[in-house]
């Protein structure tokens, strides 16, 4: 086990006679059916329960999305489609993944800062919501509707004057490259009107990676107020608030999990507030990383055991080039170990300090920096938790030219 | 042009009329030819004139190997096979491509601290050289070979009990999950005589991306007298000794190229020792970035200019899943911007401070921040320097599902 049995990642992960069990299938049998190691492994059972948990806390009229960009595996989305309320996408890859597994263009919402013509293009093709992220894409977006004699659908993002304290990733507030000044959206607002296209309403996204339930209320409710405000300029009654998300899950020790239902109810007020000022604006809360963190597990198998100057380095097949975030290398200001498991020997006490560690020539490719573990073996497998966002996509993949893992669905 | 026209990562790029070349072609054709934005170009004239200054510093007996990491483009591997004499790989899929690029398998060495079975079965029927990293690896290679009937050509990567102070990265001294630990090795060299293999030499690499020239001699020397005294326990006289590499380029407006005279100097005196006293032993330096890293560059063009609250974003279509390093998030402590030009208005005075970033929905994917610059427009194309090792394939291409850039040799 991890260094505390208490780790909240663990929570709700069973074993059976010393195996970690995916979608009830002990790990060992899991590896021998996906055939070769490493691979993440999702379990379709986690991803349902987190669903459950947030249809129960969230008001019942907010929109739940899933944003692709945290886990895009085809047979997730696919298998998320039947179960949330719409996808937000941030490029034209992502767009077809929504559009392949099913779900209505109408419940698609496209952000990103840099969307080529290419991508406006196929976005107006598909007809999906844009969300537009500066008076030059709007601009941009009218010329290329009218050339293909398309309407718009269009939300405005916008960066808010205020922050989401405390975030992962701060995305609102001061400068920023992503939507438009909150001061600046009135005349960008007059600008659509002037070009006779219809903004249906905005997206307003703080931060990300937040464990902090009442900060996460003060900025909705704050967004909120702001969406408001810009509602009151536009030419019909606001249709469309993504509230953003940020939810964060925990990662390492200290983390403490997110009080949904403090969220839920914070939402509560927010929702109906909406509901009374703006009747037909369809509050949207996007979720990504809080959807399939902690549904994912990493699973590599140990392929050397060696005790280098009195410490032990267990070496592995997998490594930063499949899963960058668990070394440290995304983002990350001080590195510190996800919660990780010899996942055959779930139960046995821990024995040694060892670092796990992958198979790349460079030192940066460290998936555990001397954790408290049960005395692993070659031929043992490593679960890394907390892999199901951000894990995959988010690796540099081809480093050093080793193939690439596989992905299931259990 | 940058903030410091005499930064040293800008010597001998010519620009004409305000475009950049590349391989004298003008950066705007450049992009035409390519068809696409973005792209990372790597330049034929710069890899010959890089590969000269190291034969006219370097001693005529030096085996001269590229380290297939830093680049694995195929064309560019194929260029370098006439011009190296050998490679090191670090994967079977490496292998495969020195093997394609036609390097004579004599002429490889395969190291790496996680090699599967399936990989050294791959090196032993190749009959590349394996540098082995553990007495489990010994083992393991020992056996593989006694089953396919292969006799395997060995050299032991070593720990060294010294490092390379002032690297980028250490890979030698102290605890390492890289090599044998030099106090170790007097005993796998007896296991291996017991087991009947012969081992030709030692791989012995303390540290890469280092800049001064007196501390990288001062290791070349250690790592020669480590290696001559191990040299004395082997069966047979030394036949390989791969002094590693570790040369940097200059990548910040401080750093000060390195002097390659003075650590050919001391090279000569190495080589000769070696030549004295195991007149056999071959001796290789292993270079990746210092050859092919200056010689590229990544180009992407500006999507979007907007100013959000007084400062100046300009948004490419390129960003952090093309170019790790360039954001900061591979292995740097402290973000710091490479060089970069806005390359189809070279010449143009600075007249602005604006933050370069990329298209993806998230912070993190800062190309420049506040860089000096000349005023850019949407359409333009920027180039960043020191782009050709670590570019593409050490950064996550499939982040947030955007098409991979193109990548030419000029």
């Amino acid at each position: 086990m991890t260094e505390r049995d208490d780790h909240p990642a663990l929570k709700g992960w069973q074993s059976r006679e010393g195996e970690l069990l995916v979608g009830n299938v002990p790990i060992t049998s899991l590896a021998r059916r996906v055939g070769r190691t490493p691979f993440f492994a999702y379990d379709r059972a986690r991803l349902k329960t987190r669903i459950a948990e947030l249809r129960a806390e969230l008001p019942e009229r907010l929109t739940l999305h899933y944003a692709i960009k945290a886990n895009p595996m085809a047979a997730l989305v696919c298998f998320l489609a039947e179960r949330v309320d719409g996808f937000d996408v941030a490029s034209a890859g992502e767009l077809t993944k929504a559009l392949d597994a099913g779900m209505a263009p109408s419940k698609i919402g496209f952000a990103g800062p840099g969307k080529t013509d290419q991508e406006l293009t196929q976005a107006l093709a598909a007809g999906v919501l844009v969300e537009v992220e500066s008076g030059g894409e709007l601009a941009r977006l009218s010329g290329l509707a009218a050339d293909i004699g398309a309407t718009p659908r269009i939300a405005l993002r916008i960066n808010p004057d205020f922050q989401l304290k405390g975030s992962g990733m701060r995305m609102g507030g001061g400068a920023q490259q992503f939507g438009i000044d909150a001061e600046d959206a009135p005349q960008i607002i007059a600008d659509g009107r002037a070009r006779g296209l219809e903004i249906q309403g905005f997206h307003i996204f703080a931060g990300s990676q937040n464990l902090n339930a009442e900060t996460i209320a003060e900025v909705q409710t704050k967004t909120l107020d702001l969406a408001l405000r810009l509602a009151d300029l536009l030419a019909s009654p606001m249709r469309y608030l993504n509230l953003g998300g940020g939810f964060g899950i925990p990662y390492f020790p200290k983390d403490r999990p997110l009080d949904l239902a403090r969220v839920g109810e914070s939402l509560a007020t927010v929702v109906d507030t909406l509901a009374e000022a703006q009747p037909q604006a369809r509050p949207v809360l996007e979720l990504g990383r809080y959807i399939v963190g902690e549904a994912g597990l990493y699973v590599t198998r140990v392929i050397d055991r060696k005790v280098s100057r009195g410490e032990v380095f267990l070496v592995t097949d997998g490594g930063l080039h499949h899963h960058l975030a668990a070394s440290g290398n995304f983002g990350q200001v001080i590195r510190r170990n996800f919660p990780l498991v010899i996942a055959n020997r779930m139960g046995a006490a821990p024995q040694e300090r060892a670092s796990v560690v992958g198979c790349l020539c460079t030192p940066l490719d460290l998936l555990a920096d001397k954790a408290s573990l049960p005395r692993a073996e070659v031929g043992d497998l490593v679960a890394i938790f907390q892999s199901g966002a951000y894990g995959l996509t988010a690796s540099p993949t081809a480093f050093l030219g080793h193939p690439d893992p596989a992905e299931v669905l259990v």
